[in-house]
């Protein structure tokens, strides 16, 4: 059975684009793997606390040596790993705010990513000691965005933080190749216009075709056919 | 008297290099300009809050319509606000945490980022309706990595999310010129060798004389003289 762990970072619980594509990339797995449980976290409405002192110090000591204090600052931390292991798909609907990630999935990126939990570090390996203990992931980034124009030549090309960052986090941190991330965005939002309207209804008939596509390309995993975004 | 803004995101109290590297531009600056004002807002220590919808809401409505519950939900935002426009220079000490941000950090621009406040908003100006209303500061952006070839061309070229969505915010939201950010980095840390040690040096050398050269450039303002980085 497949897990989908579907993670809400709008701030905004009405009336957000971020939240109808997730919902409708769900509708879509559904309805062609109507079986696939999704677990929800969501850092929008109840953000992640932000790693302490007292958090990096816990995560850092070995688990046999750890005391109550340091279990308890970690305690959300493995609630949230938790969750990240049981996926087979991490499905993020995050609005691109200030040009970059909203606070609240940073605080939850920097809960999961952890030394012997996410993570195994050794400096044996020379310059790059960092290896993920996760594999096999696919990441869909569902996102919604003031503006326009962030494509390579766009207008504001280069001032989209949020994408890059997260295919950064994936395929450096979470271990989920280039090629099992996909992308959708809806823009135009702060203008409420036509191309608004348009782009909006396409992210979201995106969003929701992609749902059914990945759905049908799990079952049938000897294919080998990769699903293009 | 300038003033200068310093905002510390570095969760660690204790050893933080990014606060090492504050004190000594501080210190170095005063050399130069000792009465120089410090405002000093410890994001690390005391996270700023995560923006929520109601938040949202209420800064998006006209000040004279605002209710009671909503300008409690904006007096943090505007304390921080308030430290943002007395500053002439914003010093911003923030390690890399996961090729990213910290959350701290990224939750501290969601509060000072306001409509009516630090930027105005007009769909007359076409594709760009979006115009910051601070003018005339410098950025000095100065970070730790755990890791080291994130310079173009390097090994980790494209992973460092902190710098260029630093530079987006500045250019772009906070009326910052290109030309008036700084940035130095100290780097290797997690190899704890002799290539952490150099790199640290240099870093905490070049924020001090960063600062002496700022200050010094900020008392003879006819000089044009650009300080380079």
């Amino acid at each position: 059975m497949t897990v989908l762990l579907r993670i809400d970072a709008s701030a905004r619980l009405n009336g957000s684009i971020t939240r109808e594509m997730a919902d409708r990339f769900i509708d879509g797995w559904r309805k062609t793997d109507p079986n696939a449980k999704t677990l929800s976290r969501d850092v929008g409405r109840e953000p992640p606390s932000i790693v302490s002192e007292a958090s990096i110090r816990a995560g850092f000591t070995p688990p046999d040596q750890r005391t109550a204090e340091m279990n308890d600052a970690l305690a959300e931390s493995m609630t949230l790993i938790d969750e990240l292991r049981q996926a087979h798909v991490l499905v993020i609907a995050a609005p691109l705010y200030n040009y970059g990630l909203p606070a609240s999935l940073k605080a939850w990126i920097d809960q999961i990513v952890r030394p012997g939990e996410t993570f195994s570090f050794d400096l044996k390996r020379g310059d790059f000691p960092i290896r993920s203990t996760l594999s096999g992931k696919s990441l869909v980034v569902l996102s919604s965005r003031g503006e326009f124009g962030f494509e390579p030549g766009g207008i504001r090309d280069g001032w989209n933080h949020l994408n890059p960052n997260l295919r950064t986090v994936a395929t450096r941190l979470l271990g989920i190749a280039p090629d099992d991330i996909y992308e959708i965005a809806s823009e135009y939002q702060e203008f409420g216009d036509e191309r608004h309207d348009r782009s909006r209804e396409i992210a979201l008939r995106d969003a929701s075709e992609l749902g059914s596509r990945l759905a049908a390309a799990r079952r049938s995993p000897c294919s080998n056919e990769k699903v293009p975004a």
